[in-house]
């Protein structure tokens, strides 16, 4: 025998064990009834990608920590696993010109980034996407918002607000600032930091810098003060309803070029939102959202939980109607949302809205004598065959004591007994484990059974089924 | 603008277009839903490993084209991608030592091979593993087997049949042919030929060796004329009925030592299988399944489709009671099966047994006039919540014709078409395209539709939900 292999993961990776792969199956599938009901279809890529299609994309901090792998053709050519679901999308919309068109597509998947880990960081994480590509309209931003709605409303995660700023308003600021346009990256940026480092430090950075605690000095920008008044009278727009933010903006930016068709498409999207029924609750505008913005191109919105905002942002999307070109050299309209389905899955544990629960199985067939396994056998097959998730056990445990308590930690909520008692007279005994899980022991420590406990009982074994399914239906209750 | 991107995949990747991934996960939904009838709970394991977890699991052929990732935390200690799923349960249930016992989990997932790629060979492909670890009972491997049949049966493939074998059966071959047991991999990698040479060169191959067509010299192996005979008349034992098979291996193997507990094995998975209903038409023995003899200890098995053999083994499996050996230092009981999902549904497209559809949508609503925007919206939402699957049409064909044949080309079987005439009637003219596909064109050549075609007609505005419910149970019957 060889040395022994420490059985471990790199840093930063993870598996996900059965109760919390449960709850994340769950997850996908209501999400992906949602899109589905808005007729998006699935689609999977390739985890591994030429490194010259991963590159490059621009806006993406998450590009300079791709994973490299060995190309095992040419060592020269470069692989890598993907970092997120749009680069891929955006290189099968370029390489399939026969796709149809609009292509409204959903992907649920892994992405890999090679960055530093830390607590919830992880360095592979499932991503679901819902993106429609070939659409201008403000009609496909919408049905994005809306399905984002749905899908959270159906999760049940409590309160949420999407919050949809816009690239294009956003824009606005350096004209209205009279700041050059070339200073936008770096002056969103600094307004990036604003819930982090508060207006005062921002305000020193937009304009001299300052000296950090640790003493180095932040470069300011070197805007004028006159600037600054600027960015805070844009700052000041907030208001609960839409429509109140629309006409503030509409007011600040007026006279502005391109401030009409910049605002009128946030003004189509809310007035189709409130059509249909998505109110201030749930969608507001919000100029605060900015999101990566070299990558997009019109709207863009984040997602938060109102119970858990310091998960931050759930859900994050927006118009890019440009990263085809780097494939195509022309664009294509595209937009999109992305669900970090493990950091809302951690979210919803956080807010104890997810029932965790170690097995599928509904029904334990217990083996209390190894001379009855056929007749154990028969009732599984006659319960699984009767769609009855049904688990015989199979176990080392001989004590039915033990194997009860396999049940309860495995959180399966009824067990069957039958000895050659039972089976002569015709019957099983059925444990309602949901109701009693309580172990009683006997005086001298054993763990048993008593027949006159609440949750347990005898049926007829011709019955089995029925009672079963009768019972399951009151505990699913 | 930078120099433009090829948009392309390295060799032997590949995209799941929608068409193909909506048969996908309507296949991996089915699995997961036998699987779960019998209990078994769903893993994820990260798909990059430290590379000597991987290495060395022995028998696998494919650890020698492991794709290899770079660690970004230390260049010297190499990662690669999962070759199988099986390498990696083994070390979670080595690394997490209160995981529940029995563990019966399942494992849908992508792994990588970096082989070389071929036509159906593909670098990164889709297994669906099914494992019951720490269970020696032959009710572990019987429940396999099941699963396998009737996960065959659900996915509706046709006829097929599981074939069942034993390794320790296969190893009574030494001793009866009085042959060193040191010899065994040899004589089963010759053995493994049959199907490909014929008896005459495997027989060749045995004893002398030969020359092939290219006039290479095939080494024998250099066994007796005694010993082949011996070893003929072991391949002779084959029958329809698993309990004649039983009878041949018996009287083939009788009194050699282990042979009673090896036989003994496969008869009581038999008898198991024979009192569930599983009968010699789903099950077979056949000793001439081999299956990676080093990897597996125990029972093994493959399944074919009877009316597509040339696809080989869809689903494969056994018992592998050493694997997490290498991290413990002590065996483990474990069984399993694995299905290679791709190859299925190749097999299953080739029987037309897979109906491919490219959406997901039940309805389109067509964008007959930009003006009734707000109404499209408002009957799309309106579909959606009655949970109708629905799309509105926002592409950038006008014309209506257009849209119809994007309905037509996506698979989506019913149309709504409402313009101003049919809003001031209160009407909306649906259009059955399950019934009547072919678009009819008008005297100059222009595509339209006729109010009094089959498959169309109007409906009250009011009634547009029941009447669309109504018409998909008839289409979906």
């Amino acid at each position: 025998m060889d040395k022994k292999v420490k059985p471990r993961l790199a840093r930063g990776l993870q598996d996900i064990l059965p109760a919390q792969m449960l709850a994340r199956q769950r997850m996908i599938d209501v999400i992906r009834g949602v899109y589905e009901g808005y007729g998006f279809v699935p689609l999977d890529t390739s985890a591994i990608e030429f490194m010259d299609v991963l590159n490059g994309s621009g806006g993406e901090e998450a590009q300079d920590s791709i994973f490299q792998v060995a190309n095992p053709d040419n060592p020269d050519i470069p692989l890598g696993l993907r970092f997120d679901l749009t680069v891929p999308l955006a290189r099968v919309i370029a390489q399939y010109a026969d796709l149809q068109r609009p292509f409204r597509r959903y992907q649920v998947a892994p992405v890999w980034r090679a960055d530093k880990p830390g607590a919830g960081r992880f360095r592979q994480f499932t991503q679901f996407d819902l993106d429609s590509v070939g659409v201008k309209s403000e009609v496909a931003d919408t049905e994005i918002i809306t399905a984002v709605c749905d899908t959270l409303s159906a999760l049940d995660v409590g309160g949420f607000r999407v919050r949809v700023s816009s690239r294009k308003v956003l824009n606005l600021l350096m004209p209205f600032a009279d700041i050059p346009t070339e200073a936008a990256a770096d002056v969103f940026r600094v307004l990036d930091k604003l819930d982090k480092l508060g207006l005062d430090k921002v305000k020193l950075e937009l304009t001299t810098g300052y000296k950090d605690k640790s003493g180095d000095t932040i470069r300011g920008l070197g805007l004028s003060s006159g600037q600054v008044q600027k960015i805070e009278q844009f700052l000041e727009i907030k208001a609960a309803k839409r429509d109140d933010v629309l006409v503030q903006i509409k007011e600040a930016f007026s006279g502005l070029e391109q401030a009409d068709s910049a605002i009128g498409e946030l003004e189509t999207i809310s007035k189709h939102l409130t059509a249909l029924g998505y109110h201030d609750d749930c969608v507001a505008l919000d100029l605060s959202i900015a999101r990566g913005l070299a990558y997009y191109t019109g709207p863009v919105f984040e997602a938060i939980l109102l119970d858990a905002p310091e998960f931050g942002s759930v859900v994050g999307g927006g118009r890019y109607d440009n990263l085809v070109m780097r494939f195509l050299g022309e664009a294509a309209p595209a937009t999109g949302a992305s669900i970090g389905v493990d950091r809302l899955l951690a979210a919803m544990a956080h807010l104890k809205r997810i029932k965790m629960v170690n097995s599928t199985a509904q029904v334990l067939i217990t083996r209390f004598d190894d001379n009855l396994i056929d007749d154990y056998l028969t009732m599984a097959y006659e319960l699984r065959r009767a769609g009855v998730r049904t688990e015989l056990y199979v176990g080392t445990a001989k004590r039915v004591g033990k194997q009860l308590k396999y049940a309860d930690q495995t959180d399966i909520p009824i067990a069957i007994m039958m000895g050659s008692d039972e089976k002569e007279k015709g019957t099983v005994t059925i444990k309602d484990l949901a109701q009693g899980r309580v172990m009683s022991k006997d005086m001298s420590g054993h763990e048993q059974w008593k027949t006159e406990r609440p949750g347990q009982f005898e049926a007829p074994r011709s019955e089995l089924v029925q009672t079963i399914k009768h019972l399951l239906t009151q505990i699913e209750d």
